[in-house]
C-alpha cells in the first residue's frame, strides 16, 4: 500500500478481515437469528434498506429465494415513512440493513414491520444505533469505521451476515463451507486486474452493468458506485430485462460490463453479453463463455452465490483507479454526504 | 388527429376508451378476481413481468400496499426459468402481467406460482394466450391490438385492470369512486402539454424521471420510453433513494423530471426537485409546491392513486413528440421487436 492511497482502496483491501472478522466476533448472533428463522419458518421475508445496503437486500433476495425458497419483498420505507400505512406481517420475517443505523425513513419502516408481527432482524455497522436498538435481533457488522462516501467492506458485510444468517437458517452445508472459505476468496478477489476496462471507457458517460440473479445485485451496486466515484451514468439491468426495451440505447461503442457468476445463469448472460456486442456495445464480461464480447477475469469460489458476491470485490478496485483515472477523489464525490438521512 | 399520426401517438389517444372497454367488457372477472383475493386473505402477493409490464406490476405493489396492507414481493421470472427452484407460495396470490402472454419465463414463473399454492391471476391482452390458459383467473386487458412497438394503452390497461380488482378485493368506495372517473381524466391527461420541456432536454442524452410511491412506477415507465423511443438513457429513482449516491452526477443543467402526485409524497417529492434544481439541474415537476424547479401541468382525479397514474398519459404524449422532434419513429425503435420473448 502507497502512502498516499485513498480511504476508498484502504477500505476495499479490508474487505477480507473485515468479513473474517464479522464471522467471527458476531458469530453467535449470527447463528441464533438463524436458528429463529429455522424456528418461524417466515411465510416471506420483508427488506428494508436505501442505497448500496438496498443492493446488499437484492443480494439476499435472490440468495434467500433460491436457498430457502421463501419469497423476499422490498418494501420501500415511504410506505410508512411517507403513507403512514402498516404492513400485515404476521409470521415474516423483516431484515433492515443499514451502515449508520439512522435513517429515519428506515427506523420508522423497521418499527413498523416489528409492531405488525415481522420478527426484526438489524444488519448495521453501528452498534446502539437507533436501528440496532429497535430490532429483534441486532447483527454488528464490525466492518470498522468506513471513511470513504463510497461503501465497500460495509457492503460486502452486509451480504455476507445476511448468508451466514440463511446458511443457519436452512442449515445448507454447501454454503456454510463457501463462507468459510471466502475471506480467502475475497483475499484474491480484491487483487484481480480490470485495467483494460479503463481505456475502453474513454469519452464514454453512460453505459450499462449487467447481472442475472444474485449478480444483478452486484450489477446494481456497481452501477451506483460509478455514478458517485467517477460521475458516470451507469444503469443497472437484468441481462433478461435489458432485451425488453432498454437495448434500444445501446449504439456503436456503447459500454456493457455484463458481471457473470459461475451459476446456472452465466451461459444465458454470456449471450446476452455476445448479441449487445454485435449490435455495436463495446461488452465485457466476466466469463470465459463469451465469443464476442471481451472477457473479464473473475474469481472462483465454489458456490454459484458467493462467486457472484466476490465479483464485486473486483469491481471496487477496478471503479476505485478508474474515479483517479478520470480525475475525482473517490474519497469525496462531490454533492454526497456520508450518512443520508431521508424520510 | 391528421393522417401521418403515428401509431403511438393513435394509441395514446385510445387509452381512455381502452380503459373503458376493460371496465365494462371485464367487469365480472374483475369482481370475481376481487371476491377470490378477499376470500382468501393473501399472507402476499407475488408479482411476475417483465418490461412495461413490470412498471404495471410496480405500480400495483404500491397500490395494494397502501390500500389492503399486504406486502408485494416483485418475483424475477429466472428463479424458475434459469434456476429452476420453486417458491413457497402457500396462501398466497400470484399477478403476472403480459401484453402477448407467451415469454417462456413469464409463463414458467407463472405456472410454478400456481404449482405452489398461489392463487393464479393473469392480466394479459391476448386471451388464449400460454399465460391466461395457466391462471386461476384470467383478465382480459381488451385493450386492441398495439401496433406501436412501444406500449402505451396496454401498460395502462394493465394497471387499470389491478386496481378495479383491489377495489373489488378491499371493498374500498373511493378507489371505485376514482376508476368510474378514470376514463374522464385520462381524456383529459393525454392532452396535457409539456411542449416546453422537449426544448429544455436540447443537446442532452442522460437525465433522471423521479417519482414516490405509486408514481415512481410511473417514472420507471417513463424511463423506459426515454430509452425505446427517444434513445436517451433516462433512469427512474424514487426521490429519496437519489440522495442515497445517485445525486453525484447532477451538475449544471443535467436534466431531473420529478412526476409528484396529490398524495401525501407531493411535498416531498417537490423539495427534492427544488434541491437538485439548486444544485444546477433543469429540474421539472408535475407539482405547483416547487419554488426553484419549473411546473408542469397535470390532472386531477380526486385520487391519490389514479392521480400518480394519469401522468403517465400526459407523459405519452409529450415523449412521443419527442421522438418525432429528435427525428425518429416512435413506432420502429431500432433494435427492438414488439414481443420479446426471454428464457
Amino acid at each position: 500500500m502507497t502512502a498516499n492511497a485513498t480511504y476508498m482502496r484502504m477500505e476495499i483491501d479490508e474487505i477480507p478481515d473485515a468479513a473474517q472478522r464479522l464471522l467471527d466476533g458476531s458469530a453467535a448472533s449470527l447463528a441464533e437469528a438463524g436458528q429463529r428463522l429455522r424456528t418461524l419458518q417466515p411465510v416471506m421475508v420483508a427488506t428494508i434498506a436505501r442505497g448500496s445496503s438496498d443492493h446488499a437486500a437484492a443480494f439476499l433476495k435472490y440468495a434467500i429465494e433460491l436457498t430457502a425458497g421463501v419469497p423476499v419483498a422490498s418494501i420501500g420505507p415511504s410506505i410508512m415513512s411517507i403513507y403512514g400505512r402498516e404492513l400485515r406481517l404476521d409470521g415474516c420475517a423483516a431484515i433492515s440493513i443499514s451502515q449508520s443505523g439512522k435513517s429515519p425513513d428506515i427506523v420508522a419502516m423497521a418499527q413498523s414491520a416489528r409492531r405488525n408481527g415481522a420478527l426484526s432482524i438489524a444488519l448495521t455497522n453501528t452498534a446502539g444505533s437507533p436501528l440496532a436498538e429497535s430490532a429483534d435481533i441486532s447483527i454488528d457488522l464490525a466492518a470498522g469505521k468506513e471513511q470513504s462516501v463510497a461503501a465497500t467492506k460495509s457492503f460486502v458485510s452486509s451480504v455476507v451476515a445476511g448468508l451466514a444468517i440463511l446458511s443457519h437458517w436452512t442449515e445448507d452445508d454447501g454454503l456454510k463451507v463457501a463462507l468459510g472459505k471466502l475471506p480467502e476468496a475475497l483475499g484474491r478477489a480484491v487483487t484481480v486486474d480490470w485495467t483494460p476496462v479503463i481505456a475502453a471507457l474513454k469519452g464514454h458517460d453512460s453505459l450499462y452493468v449487467l447481472g442475472r440473479g444474485p449478480a444483478l445485485a452486484i450489477a446494481q451496486e456497481a452501477a451506483l458506485k460509478f455514478k458517485e466515484t467517477c460521475g458516470i451514468h451507469a444503469e443497472a439491468y437484468s441481462a433478461a430485462e435489458v432485451l425488453h426495451g432498454p437495448a434500444r440505447i445501446v449504439e456503436a461503442g456503447f459500454p456493457v460490463l455484463a458481471l457473470a457468476a459461475r451459476d446456472a445463469s452465466e451461459a444465458g448472460v454470456a449471450e446476452i453479453a455476445d448479441r449487445l456486442a454485435r449490435q455495436g456495445a463495446t461488452a465485457f464480461a466476466t466469463t470465459d463463455r463469451v465469443t464476442v464480447a471481451q472477457r473479464m477475469p473473475f474469481v472462483e469460489t465454489g458456490h454459484g452465490i458467493t462467486d457472484a458476491l466476490v465479483l464485486i470485490a473486483s469491481f471496487y478496485g477496478f471503479v476505485e483507479m478508474l474515479s483517479r483515472h478520470r480525475g475525482f477523489d473517490p474519497d469525496r464525490p462531490p454533492h454526497l454526504k456520508k450518512v443520508t438521512e431521508t424520510v
